[in-house]
């Protein structure tokens, strides 16, 4: 029924049939069964009774892979253990000592999370310069050293030319000695190409061979994991090993992608990690997932330096369940990792931030025109990106593109660095491209992008100077630029999706900046030549520093990545810790409200939630609003014409019966009713649990047979001697089942779904049992409605 | 059954006999009813059918005042009305502008909330300015100058004693014309007791007179209503206009309080006025409370110019339902309001911040023990706190104290004007105390704290001050400071709950701040003198700027302030703007742990959840776990002998019954069964709901008399010709009320009631209606399982 070709679709699921890859839950075919009987009391789970099985079913209340958790038993569950240990911790100094380590389990785990995660995100950050650099030249002082530790550490560096250095060499130099000439720059250039298709090859294979779910950015999965979805090994060890490698061997292939969504994904397999230490979390599926969407703020944390943006991305972003205790602990274990980094310290400046710009004059009421226009650009990309992605990906999955993953990353690689070492913009690393776009112009800055013509009678202080005519450097930095917005804009379609860990924000950002930057340098310009002009009068005298083009590249990052993703609070506190003051807050507000409401116009969608679509996973979206008038009726199963729904009576149903039902149906649970005439609900019992229960009790219990009768109720039915023994099942039923009546509106039944994490819900008729809605229905039901309105947007 | 004595409680409620006040749920008296009928295919609300009553029965689906509201039925007929406005949008041009400016208008209110809580912030803060200073003195050039402003314009200000201008008069210098000596001093004194005695006598006679809900934090109020209750006039008009008045006059009079937490509750007044232009917001409480959360979050915003602040305050600590949407536009809110106040610019420095302060110097991992002992302070300080408040405002419940409001206010004005004036550090405003104790100590200030011996031979730039003795001067302060320490503790107790608008964060950052100072003095002088001791040698050489007193400070206020109010992550991003940089947020980070941990230790509740359940709000608070194994079978009324539920049937009941059980009853709704025998359910409906059906059948529609059967099945019941004409009421019947078993464990319950905000739900065995859980008895039962629990601490 479910086909999952991991192997060939960038680890992920790929159903054969269905739109949704569920876990399958029932809506069933009749069985025997006869009269009623009324339960007693007795809580699920709570077994005081001395019945046959006094041990527990090993196994029973876990789930299989690719099924859904039912975040209301496990917290049920962790409320018992809670019980367990605060009733046992007066009992001797050492269980109380014990309860308090459990209490304080979770800071354990939160700062272990940050401090792995915060090695890892330094490690990889110094392995990713070393290796960048790598693909242009050596170090010859020492080789693990990147191009500007190598020079840093030299002292015959001058101070105009600060990134040459003797120490330094660069591959062509090192093998013919010749640093300039024709000759030596097809070397250097046929290097760069080979670095960057061995480092490509090395990242696909090790994913291909090792762990087929270390490829992609990860969010969609995780997205899909914290709302309660099993997929196992997802973030485990092999992955985490195999993304941290892989992900500086693909950054540094110079593929244009980035390395922070793969942060996050390294972040809750940390997590998941140290979940193993403690019984607490690592049997517990809905307390995993708390330490789960901490990992994930942890991530961003290290990947932007932005803690407070890290924990309000995952708040906002990427958590299902998150409630205010999971916030604290999310913003020590974001803050536990920032320092981590720090004093790591890989950029070599004490600063957390990955991209620490300054500025040094405010901005204009009037400068949010082009601000506003830099947000539509974001948002038009956001949604040329999005659609022109999932294509492309649906074309991968359907057709032979799929079966050939490594020489996909080839051929892109390739193409991305024969196209990239002509232009300096996009041959250096994009990191670095998108703060030196961020930065303002100062008085010393040697790039391209600042070769203004200085008035020489001028002096003035460093910081402060104000609008000069572009020199010629600046006009060709502009061509080259324009070259790059284009060449990223394409390259990063195709890129996104590969098999190799790839991150979006870091080419999203670029796009904006670039696209910010051009825009800037333009409206400075044009404020500067025409400082007549009415609408520069009133703010831009001349000698005045008024337009401040880095802050236009800020702008348009921040655009574009709130178009993409659709990130709104998170982006602009990420964005605000980059530059540390409130005073840009308002152009980058006006930006990602303006991208946001356009990408909306198009889509709904950000490219997450297209990715988890296009792989159907079972996501119920906490943000779309189900807003259509149907009831619970309408979603339940059996349909008119189906066969009535597979229920389990509570005590004549026997053993074979039950074997031949689980063995017919593929449903993932059955209602237990008092009898098939009344049809009236007595609880609800899982198909795993079932199976396990039964098999436990024919092999360690004697006189269960074929033909014993399995009972629900407390007492064992009224049957004749010659009977074989009863198999009392009551342990395994959950006896509070959700309901809802068949006339509650769908957009309630969502809200329950989606508020309380079910699996699913029983729909009754005054007291009858009518049907079921598994998650599944839902999802099914949702995706109907949305094609069947003209006005939403699928991206087909 | 519930006496309101909203005058002699600073218009709080209190309940006369019971724990709760809350909206009382059935729990019933029999009824006769006959026979059965199974209900047909239609939606509540939905009515497409002709029945006798056509148009809506008017008023129904409101609430009475002091009623909890239904979430789920909110949030459904908010949905009704989208859709009927998209299905109208196609229809006409004009009716798809209508569709967009509803679409529009909650960003439009966002806007108007930010903009007025923003000019009113700005208003009230130069308003206290003034009047503070009017209590010393007046500005001979313009009477309506304050200090500041009237020195900061006079030309005559030498920059040793910035403070003293010609223009600037004290009243005995005005009045007599000596400026010393102890007879104008004791003028000063007498004037200054007098005019804060005017003050505080204005503001709580206004308050008194026109709005007594004007009175308090407001904060435990608007959390209650957040969370669904209502209370008229709680957020009018004219409490907005009476608390903004006597706010600026209870702030000038000098009492121990502060503005912050009144300055959420105007803000919650400003949005409650703004909802009312929009019938989207004013005729939906549920939307309303969206505006609310966002509305908080503007308060915290201007009350400390920190936006991000604000928003996590009003998720963290006020809001009860917060999807993401309302996260969005909250910040959007908060960012309007923020840039509102600065454009006021009432602290003449562009600031934002309340309190700004840069610090030269980082901190040392051995701070951290100061720090830590920091944290232990703030929160026995906020146990301290909350306990003796509490006490002391349920002595003012219960005795005659409460009947004299105006008296204990001008008792305590007059104890604290006369004690604090000898005080300089008392005498001034608390903000002001706040901010010197908060500042390092620069080469150029004239304060008594910054009073240390400089080195003469020693010429450093301005901001690198290696750590000096302390001279007379700062020794003086400390006894000064330690005085107005114990004052401060003491007056904050008895100040906070009188019937006069009062804050609590400025007062407990005070405690905090000066506390931390006087520990931050102490290290740096031993630090000073002892640099060889062990713990000094590794990081405190000589003639190097060590310890600043000033962070110590800040991390005191953080400590008390996290103690008293149980904030967390706010808390510390709060102060973090403050500071504006992420080097100092691990020691605020460490107090504010510390102090969350050792007041927890204590009592779980904050102030504000303590004043709820001082007051009785039925609040049902989300950190709060509920870890009893009791089921919902022990908590559902009817109780054991108590008689039975009181029901409906759906076809048998006489108008006349219906009447009689509302008259004997005061339950808020009552179930819908097929039949009293079968006990199987069809429906809720609300007992506010039939009456006003009942009245307007009875006033409009011929035929409907007391012997009327009132159906509510899809069709009339077969009556003999000669029986009145039937009522039909299916129309207000809710076909989809919340059930659960008798099985479902409690904590499930409350999860339930928590995340759906259901007001009651019922429960079924096996199909059977057996009672009914009300919001009432699941906090009852909560309190009741506190109460029994040997280890959690009550406030008794």
């Amino acid at each position: 029924f479910h086909v999952y070709q991991t192997e060939a679709d960038c680890g992920r699921l790929l159903p054969s049939q269905s739109l949704l890859v569920l876990n399958s839950l029932p809506v069933c075919s009749p069985l025997p069964g006869v009269s009623s009987a009324t339960p007693t009391e007795e809580m699920n789970g709570a077994g005081n009774l001395m019945d046959f099985l006094d041990e527990p079913f090993p196994d029973v209340g876990t789930y299989e892979d690719f099924h859904t958790i039912d975040w209301l038993r496990e917290k049920s569950r962790d409320t018992d253990r809670h019980r367990k240990i605060t009733s046992k911790s007066k009992e001797s100094f050492w269980e109380l000592i014990k309860s308090l380590l459990d209490a304080w389990s979770g800071w354990v785990v939160m700062l272990l999370i940050g401090l792995l995660s915060g090695t890892l995100a330094g490690v990889i950050d110094l392995a990713v310069d070393w290796m960048t650099d790598l693909k242009e030249g050596v170090c010859l002082s020492a080789f693990w050293y990147s191009h500007e530790q190598c020079c840093w550490t030299s002292n015959e560096t001058t101070f105009d030319d600060r990134d040459k250095c003797p120490q330094w060499q660069k591959w062509a130099e090192l093998m013919t000695g010749h640093a300039e000439g024709a000759g030596a720059y097809v070397l250097n250039y046929f290097l760069y190409v080979l670095w960057a298709l061995l480092f490509s090859f090395l990242a696909v294979s090790l994913v291909r061979v090792f762990a087929p779910y270390a490829c992609g950015s990860g969010i969609p999965e995780i997205k899909t994991i914290l709302s309660g979805f099993i997929i196992r090994g997802y973030l485990g060890k092999w992955t985490l090993l195999i993304k941290t490698v892989t992900l500086v061997l693909a950054v540094s292939s110079g593929l244009s992608l980035g390395k922070e969504g793969p942060l996050v994904h390294v972040a809750c397999c940390c997590g998941n990690l140290f979940c193993s230490l403690f019984s607490k979390y690592s049997k517990n599926e809905g307390k995993r997932r708390e330490v789960l969407s901490a990992a994930a703020a942890a991530g961003v944390s290290v990947a932007f330096g932005a803690p407070i943006g890290g924990v309000l991305f995952s708040l906002e972003e990427v958590s299902y369940y998150f409630p205010l205790k999971t916030l604290w602990r999310s913003f020590f274990a974001a803050l536990v990792a920032a320092f981590t980094l720090r004093s790591i310290n890989p950029f070599g400046n004490s600063r957390l931030v990955l991209f620490y710009v300054e500025y040094h004059t405010p901005w204009y009421m009037a400068e949010l025109v082009p601000f506003i226009l830099l947000g539509v650009f974001g948002g038009l990309w956001g949604t040329l990106f999005i659609r022109a992605n999932i294509a492309w990906c649906r074309r991968r999955k359907t057709t032979q593109l799929g079966k050939y993953p490594v020489l996909e990353v080839i051929a892109v690689t390739g193409i991305t660095a024969v196209l990239a070492f002509p232009n300096p913009y996009t041959r250096r690393s994009t990191s670095e491209l998108i703060s030196e776009l961020f930065n303002d112009c100062g008085a010393l800055e040697s790039s391209q992008l600042c070769d203004y013509i200085n008035n020489p009678n001028m002096s003035r202080p460093v910081d402060d100077i104000p609008d000069r005519p572009a020199g010629p450097g600046v006009y060709n930095a502009l061509w080259q630029l324009a070259l790059a917005l284009v060449f990223k804009i394409v390259i990063t379609i195709f890129t996104f999706g590969m098999k190799i860990p790839s991150g979006l924000f870091i080419p999203s950002m670029a796009v904006g900046a670039i696209a910010g930057r051009i825009v800037g340098i333009a409206v400075e310009q044009m404020a500067y030549h025409h400082h007549d002009w009415i609408i520069f009068k009133n703010w831009c005298r001349p000698g005045a520093d008024c337009v401040t083009p880095g802050l236009y590249a800020m702008v348009g990052a921040a655009a574009c990545l709130g178009g993409v993703t659709r990130m709104t609070v998170s982006l602009v506190v990420i964005m605000f810790e980059l530059t540390g003051g409130l005073e840009y807050i308002v152009p980058l507000m006006a930006a990602a409200v303006t991208s946001k409401w356009v990408a909306d116009a198009f889509g709904k969608e950000g490219i997450y939630e297209s990715h988890i679509q296009l792989n159907g996973y079972p996501y119920l979206d906490v943000r779309d609003e189900f807003t259509h008038r149907t009831l619970a009726t309408d979603v339940m199963r059996p349909r008119r014409n189906d066969p009535p729904l597979a229920v389990l009576t509570q005590d004549t149903t026997t053993v074979e019966d039950v074997e031949a039902l689980i063995k017919d149906t593929d449903y993932n649970g059955f209602p237990v009713v008092v009898s098939r005439e009344s049809e009236r609900l007595i609880g609800f019992v899982q198909r795993r649990d079932l199976t396990l229960a039964i098999k436990t009790a024919r092999q360690k219990q004697d006189g269960v047979v074929s033909s014993s009768v399995v009972y629900f109720t407390e007492d064992a039915p009224q049957l004749p001697a010659s009977n074989p023994q009863p198999l009392k099942l009551r342990r395994i039923l959950n006896l509070s089942p959700f309901t809802v009546t068949d006339h509650t509106p769908m957009e309630t039944v969502v809200d329950i779904f989606r508020k309380l994490g079910l699996r699913q819900c029983l729909v009754t008729r005054s007291g009858r049992l009518l049907g079921i809605i598994t998650k599944k229905d839902v999802l099914r039901h949702m995706a109907q409605m949305m094609n069947q309105d003209p006005e939403s947007i699928m991206f087909n």
